[in-house]
């Protein structure tokens, strides 16, 4: 009776209370609500909105349906880093050791990949022996311990977040603002943080392309976050190409290490910088942006930042040998280049199409429970508005077999343009959203 | 992955092709469609709409989920009359029989009450030993040798549109004029009809209370009629109070005896008369509206309607003894007189009260597998715009005991509402709806 009733108020455009929301999703959560009565909730919030308070309540009862984790004890500052989502987005591997070497406790929960983005559980699946299934409480051990841990969303974090979400993934109620920030905060809140910085992605490969639409999201979260007492601030990123070269579980973690050690690609670099930057200064670790990346730099050039991915991995069963040597991560058994088709400008490098190819290589998603390849993937070097000359190579294909390379080529036909002209890909980082409201980035 | 992409279109107001209509509908019969998803369209299509093509779309494939009656053989016309729904509503007991007496053949598939409204079906379960569950072949035998059936939806008949009310109902989205003018018709158009009336109950007590929306849903099914050859007339009828006196099962079955013999309230024979009048004209029975008439006030005269009604109880298996003496209907244990509690005018006789008081007193169902008692109810004998003294009877309760009669008492005060003024109450039969278009119907 309360789920019908509740429908029917959300379907005519009218507003649920706090006591409501918990009230229906703590029902949901437990059964009593069935399937179809949610999804039949979730279209009509889909369609008919949330104002700020209901989305509190909803995020609220999210929180709510699990345990969190404690973290205020340890007397350190607790930040975490959370990304929309991309195509080659590596950072949360780079910046989390990065972060936690200067003094900072990361308790980072991540994603598998689905679609066409990546997720960084995926990446850290492809060490040998890595494993993020941790319960909280070993969590909270390791993050005591070395200052973080790379976990999923426990079983014990939001299980209703967790099932609305399978819902909405299953009856395209997935990209609404309103529900999409309580369930990203509904888990960041569980983590207990003192700050947290998100990295929105916008352009063509985001999960949100108009920025229009980012930064109402980051708005909504940053208000979520002020609700609880958690400082929230977000960059807004480009995501109109993929970041860094490598796409591709094992193909990341290696482009990640070799950042950590100061040889990374320059926009790979400068996003987890601009990050780091927000969670050292939200954490007072730093004073000002400046001191902030000069103690990363300094993390990075001592070697302090790839020592603390090593420790990381070896405390999560990892094989710490990856850091030292990267080729103990699987590998693909064909690679192969792929040349440029004639000369002209890179007019696009098309990160949907790249994500597609990655799932078509098997090393991605299209149903939650598709097995993955970690080896496969592209390795792109070629960058929008760069000039090439026919026959120049612009990328690798990693492949399980023959037919994979071609498969990865016809994608990389799909996604890499050249043309007589190339407009200028988005800023990297473009907008900086506080509770103060928004600022554009000046570009470096 | 069809059903993704198909409500993902119409949450953003797109529209569906008669084939998808089709295998979306036949997918969910079938169970490879879950009902989490089909409820999350549901609600995309109460709150996007459908357009005429769609409706015809859905339509089609809710009849093509299931099996037909096949009547065309018989050489007669084959008219039925499909109402809305309300309070004291036994038009289609009196109506059935009637015009099969005259040489109309009439397929009519009832319901069941659900809500504040009585169901056909379980009027007719009162009568002792009636069996309403015949199987289509069973139906059109029936039909050949006496005219008429009075049946229940088969699981044979559009099994589709049977899953999906249960859904619809459960997920607060039955108000939507194309869902339920689709969900009628499927059912309508099963029955192999030559022709089809109408009786949209406009009113406090209706379904759709608002006239435009009652207009609307008449030319959405005359549509869907027009589109497979069916002609459809529509008749407004009033239920901003309750049809006749009797409301409650059994009561309402002797009350259609009575009428049946000449001796009913003037406001059902009037409205039957007015739906007989055009399953008549359809039929082409009658030439004149007069004529019609004529040839009902002839049949209840000499006997000959009440007489297929007995034929009709005797084929299914029910006691024909009712039709001589309505006494072998259940009888309530207790009964009790209402009175006025004070002078005045009877300003209303709220139809909705009166049904949830059957319901109540166990009369009617909440729940799809509520038990019925069919000995209960009331007769009210006061209509509005009546002058009452104070202490003048006004209706009758019949419950199964006295904690019941109180119950009753209850909801007739919250349902006779006497007044110093009282407004005219609707007229009885207000519009018909043709393909021509809708005309005021003239009061008699």
């Amino acid at each position: 009776m309360l789920a019908q009733r509740l429908i029917e108020r959300k379907r005519d455009g009218g507003r649920l209370e706090a006591g409501e929301w918990r009230a229906l999703t703590l029902a949901y959560a437990a059964g009593h609500v069935p399937d179809y009565q949610m999804a039949a909730f979730l279209m009509a919030c889909f369609l008919r909105g949330l104002d700020r308070g209901e989305t509190a309540g909803l995020t609220e009862a999210m929180l709510a349906s699990g345990d969190r984790l404690h973290l205020a004890d340890l007397g350190l500052p607790r930040v975490d880093k959370h990304s929309t989502g991309g195509v080659g987005d590596k950072v949360s591997l780079v910046l989390a050791p990065l972060v936690a070497s200067l003094g900072v406790a990361v308790p980072m929960m991540s994603g598998r990949g689905l679609g066409h983005t990546g997720g960084t559980l995926d990446k850290l699946d492809s060490i040998p022996g890595f494993r993020s299934s941790l319960t909280l409480a070993e969590a909270k051990t390791q993050i005591a311990a070395i200052g973080c841990a790379l976990i999923g969303q426990t079983k014990e974090i939001a299980p209703a977040d967790r099932k609305m979400y399978a819902l909405r993934d299953a009856t395209a109620t997935v990209e609404s603002i309103p529900l999409i920030a309580a369930s990203i905060m509904s888990k960041k809140l569980a983590e207990d943080l003192s700050g947290l910085v998100l990295d929105i992605k916008r352009g063509s490969g985001s999960f949100l392309p108009q920025l229009e639409r980012d930064l109402e999201l980051a708005e909504a979260m940053i208000r979520l976050g002020s609700d609880h007492g958690c400082p929230v601030v977000a960059l807004i990123t480009a995501m109109d190409r993929p970041l860094g070269r490598a796409c591709g579980n094992a193909l990341e973690v290696e482009e990640a290490i070799h950042t950590l050690k100061g040889e990374g690609p320059p926009d790979l670099l400068e996003v987890t910088y601009a990050l780091g930057v927000e969670m050292l200064l939200i954490a007072g670790v730093a004073k000002t942006a400046d001191e902030a990346r000069r103690q990363m730099e300094k993390a990075i050039g001592t070697g302090k930042a790839a020592e603390r991915f090593q420790q990381i991995i070896e405390a999560q069963g990892g094989n710490p040998g990856v850091v030292d040597d990267p080729a103990v991560l699987p590998q693909a058994a064909e690679c192969e280049l792929f040349s440029a088709p004639r000369r002209g400008f890179v007019a696009r490098v098309e990160p949907r199409a790249i994500g597609r190819g990655i799932i078509a290589l098997g090393g991605g998603r299209a149903k939650m429970d598709d097995i993955v390849d970690p080896s496969v993937g592209f390795v792109i070097t070629a960058r929008p508005g760069d000039w090439v000359e026919q026959g120049e190579p612009l990328a690798t294909v990693f492949a399980g077999d023959r037919a994979g390379v071609e498969t990865g080529k016809h994608a990389l036909r799909q996604s890499i343009i050249i043309a007589d002209e190339a407009d200028p890909p988005l800023p990297l980082v473009s907008h900086r959203v506080t509770s103060q409201g928004v600022t554009v980035v000046e570009r470096p």
